[in-house]
């Protein structure tokens, strides 16, 4: 990482501080406040959630521990999630296996944007198209035998970038945080308490 | 499935067709239909993402596939991502991660609702409080040996409910697809094309 450090402070230098729309001083800061005191890295991200009814519910995001401190948002964030109404629910947000989809791709798309900036790639635009393949029967306990959650997920993005190798971009792709807990999994442990 | 059935259209009727806000006659067609003709639970969900500089990028989800058709959602579904400042974004929205953690809770939340309801079990009040834990030197490219998705995810429900044990709405949890790809992880594919 220094190396690549030393070289994209060059390439920032170039492009008045940023490098495909990030503030390199600022990133760079953390990479290397993170690299000289390792439990600098050590974050927890949070989010509540409120059952309004039905297949109904909303997310509230308002801050995260990192730095060792904890950080506010600058504003809160409200997520609904609902179901359509094939699925007994009237549409009043995205359902929650599309709201994955979408931490996917934000995560996927951000991993390259910042590792690219970090190696002085530039992008000019990027986009993707995901889709996931799910079994319902998992979910509605109708086939014991049968996954859950999704099984197959295809991202596929269009890149206008300043790189002949695009095996170089879809690469970087591997730092994505989402995409490893989804490949690689995480533990989850669950508490019900009366209220 | 076909006993819960029976005894939930009992109770549904005493409700008005409403159990926990779930209109159980739409999910009990859903349930048999699928349950008579399984190629009926085969769903695709999507989402479209563009980058708009920085941190920042945005998915649309518009549709998806289920019931052998391509069915549209009521609305167009619109969510932000960014990154806070000490992670060079401008809070445009959560982050990626803040979205998993949100389509986690959705997930759990409605997998428990609707699973009750088909018990005939009453939720009066259900919210949910997650944490989860990342090493951000894994995203950062500082260490290798670092996971670089969440590692440890706590979810903590309080709820309202008709019902004495706890742990049996807790077991429900287990239908959760996206509870089930983050703990049984799903194969993603990526591919990067010139736009």
């Amino acid at each position: 990482m220094t190396q690549q450090t030393a070289s994209t402070k060059t390439s920032s230098e170039v492009n008045g501080g940023m490098v495909n729309g990030i503030h390199m001083e600022t990133l760079l800061g953390t990479v290397n406040a993170i690299a000289e005191e390792p439990e600098l890295g050590a974050a927890k991200f949070r989010a509540s959630n409120v059952w309004l009814g039905g297949n109904h519910n909303r997310s509230t995001i308002t801050g995260f521990y990192g730095a060792k401190q904890e950080i506010a948002h600058k504003q809160k964030f409200v997520l609904d999630a609902d179901e359509p109404p094939i699925l007994a629910g009237n549409d009043n947000g995205a359902n929650p296996v599309e709201h994955l989809l979408n931490a996917l791709a934000a995560c996927v798309t951000t991993s390259m944007v910042a590792h690219t900036a970090v190696r002085g790639i530039q992008i000019q635009a990027l986009e993707s198209e995901l889709e996931g393949d799910i079994d319902l029967r998992g979910f509605l306990g109708l086939a014991d035998d049968v996954a859950k959650g999704f099984t197959d997920i295809r991202i596929k993005f269009k890149v206008k970038a300043d790189v002949q190798n695009l095996e170089r971009l879809k690469r970087l792709t591997a730092f994505s945080p989402v995409l490893n807990t989804i490949t690689q999994g995480a533990n989850v442990d669950i508490k019900v308490e009366e209220m």
